[in-house]
């Protein structure tokens, strides 16, 4: 396999044939092509020569075209298309991914888009799914999934399940509902290829499987989901009953998301934003941390400003501030990260108070080492011996505090069920500038007896 | 389903029962839980009572345990076993995690672990899976498959893949080779139940599959996987032909790591630790950053002291160097957060220049507004307009500057085939701020004509 590559090239060439209605060439040049790479040189097109090639090419590939789509690029292109036509892509799609597309368009065209799917089963099947929360396991799940009555026999079974597996479009496992409809267990491909054809299905089934709640959090379920190595995982409602499947290629979309929201988190970018972003996007989303900082700074100001007596004597230890801020932020930053890590993966165990003691521990033993570091420096650059102390002393107090800080507010925020990914990044820094410098002022003035 | 949750009290009551030597209890304790809860439970216990679990129970299950655990705990248990009961978790294995197991043990007793492998071709798959470097799709791919050559019927192919699937956990795909081995194509399971069985192979596999070469970095597979919707994807060598196929949960594990990496980067972490790893451990990681932090600071003192004479007239310079150092840092990591997130997926187009000219329209337009904030507030404090917009267009500056660096280091590291994750976290901070303070104090000097 030679992998696609997008290339100014080829967007250039779709342009030209666009432009010259070459609708055979068109055709022939995607023919090869995944849906996936499509939709990477549709992002590239303008509206006009998008709708032109979504228009012209088969709905079987344009549907899931449409699904990988850039958000605002899929909403240009809908925009573009009659009621009828997003019907016909709709049609296309599974469940899961025809419910998204649904939720994002205006609700005036909902109800009409609904009325022109002609599979009334289908339509059923996605207006269900709407009534989901997004940030749930309701809101992740696929109606398709193949599913067999306990009473059933294997040849019944087999005869059912050839049935349904028309519709799936990957049969993970087979799963077992009795009369109600409630989840009992499953069966596995392999186990029915083996199996006698005169069993009843009751004597067969493996009675355990791992399921989730239709409320439960997307995380929650990439964390069981990656912690069994499973590939789907079948959805139950609050009776127990067999609702919708999900399955692992929409959990690594979780999993992305979720490790770039805290990576931008932590950078200080507050929206969902790519590089390619417009300008104002891109504004909005930085602006505030940006702003926390300056207000940050103005306070760090404030308080050097009552410390001016000071200057004359000691503005020595008014260059040092932003040593001190630094270390401030850096050591914040990197305790809520481990925290907010921990968290993340689950894998913290013990009190507070024993994540406490650990961080000032730890915090003491890096801050000696650095202060003994900075000691030798500062007298030997300005032969004050007693100024040098004071430095390095104030650092050390400075680290244990900016530990402290980074390890308690993200383990509060999280017990007070908030994301604790936010105290990573300028919410730390900021607030570490401010205590840090703080302290060392305080910490110096009082060795240096003034 | 009720999740499995790992409490105090679960691993005190298998401590006790392990010490009572109660082994009848141990075994129905733990007959109900999932591999992966069992490993969560061993990671608690200490070495002897790990051991003394891990050999009482079934190899069956105490294999995918041992996949499961920390690394530590894993080698502390092999530790205490033989080379022959180390051999009988490995045969239980699938090949991918026995490779990862015995890559993981001591040289010297390697050999003799692999001699003790009752099953020979199995071994000898392993020892073909040890020649992969760790870091590719090598390193990552598992010998289990299903294939069938193009010549067979597709009554000999169900019959031959029956004998297959039996070592074969989840069959995704039966991959169609050639007599050469050479990787031809694909088919489904779905395409096998509804073929006619007097039909040869070639008339009915699927020629398109998607496929990566052994010495793919295994960060491209996780992006051909998940762009493409892959479940499963074999591997070919440099000849074409199948060596072995990587599945999702592995790949799942590598985006998981990968992300937690580029987080841990960014807040200055430089290996891969956890909350509860050892105070020396996290020292080890988070030292070296530090140190950085203290070079920089050290060298935005030495900065400041070249400006001493500024002091006694304009104090207030001073009073914001934080704020200045606060905001040159926060906007390079933004910056350089947006770079690496663009690059890691894929989706940053255009030239170097183009992404400068961007960055630098937002910086300014950021600048400005806050600029604007702080010129107000400055004035209204200080009194001094003069001094007031020197400090607020230092400010923009600074935050244009801060921006490009940002923008342009990871852009440079990347196309150097450095890591450009690197360059967010505290190598961009310490560099911005002390071209921050250089800036500032400079401009501010010229404005205030000193």
């Amino acid at each position: 396999m030679t992998p696609f590559k997008l290339t100014e090239e080829l967007v250039q060439q779709i342009e030209t044939l666009i432009e010259g209605q070459q609708d055979k060439n068109l055709m022939d040049l995607t023919e090869e092509l995944h849906y996936a790479d499509i939709a990477e040189i549709i992002n590239e097109l303008n509206e006009d020569e998008a709708t032109y090639l979504i228009k012209l090419l088969d709905s079987e590939k344009t549907s899931d075209v449409l699904t990988e789509l850039d958000e605002d690029v899929r909403e240009a292109i809908l925009g573009n298309l009659s009621s009828r036509e997003i019907a016909e892509e709709i049609a296309e799609l599974d469940t899961d991914d025809a419910a998204d597309i649904i939720g994002e368009l205006p609700k005036e065209i909902v109800q009409e888009v609904i009325s022109e799917i002609d599979d009334r089963e289908h339509a059923r099947d996605i207006v269900d799914l709407l009534r989901y929360d997004e940030n749930s396991a309701g809101g992740l799940m696929a109606k398709e999934l193949v599913q067999v009555n306990e009473n059933w026999s294997v040849t019944r079974c087999v005869k059912e399940m050839r049935a349904q597996a028309e519709n799936v479009t990957r049969v993970h496992s087979i799963y077992v509902v009795d009369d109600s409809g409630m989840l009992k267990g499953r069966l596995s491909l392999k186990d029915l290829l083996t199996a006698s054809t005169r069993a009843a299905i009751r004597e067969v089934y493996i009675p355990k499987v791992d399921s989730v709640n239709v409320n439960e959090k997307p995380e929650e379920v990439a964390k069981i989901m990656s912690k069994y190595d499973l590939e789907a995982i079948p959805v139950v409602d609050e009776l127990g009953r067999l609702v919708g499947r999900i399955t692992i290629d929409d959990i690594v979309d979780v999993i992305r998301e979720e490790a770039d929201k805290d990576y931008q988190m932590a950078a200080g970018i507050s929206q969902d934003v790519e590089a390619d972003d417009s300008i104002w996007e891109l504004t909005r989303a930085r602006l505030p941390w940006l702003f926390l900082g300056l207000i940050g700074g103005v306070g760090a100001a404030a308080i050097m400003g009552g410390f001016e007596a000071l200057i004359s004597q000691h503005a020595i230890l008014f260059f040092f501030t932003p040593l001190i801020a630094a270390m401030a932020g850096n050591v914040g930053v990197q305790s809520s990260a481990i925290i907010v890590q921990g968290l993340a993966n689950n894998d913290l165990k013990g009190s507070i108070a024993n994540r406490l003691g650990k961080e000032m521990l730890l915090a003491t033993l890096n801050g000696i080492i650095l202060a003994a570091v900075l000691l030798i420096f500062t007298w030997a650059w300005q032969g004050s011996f007693a100024t040098a102390l004071a430095i390095s002393i104030s650092l050390i107090v400075v680290i244990v505090v900016a530990g402290i800080i980074g390890t308690f507010i993200p383990l509060f925020l999280h017990q007070r069920g908030i994301d604790p990914a936010i105290a990573t990044g300028p919410f730390i820094t900021t607030s570490n500038d401010i205590f840090g410098i703080l302290i060392y002022f305080w910490i110096a003035k009082i060795i240096l007896g003034i």
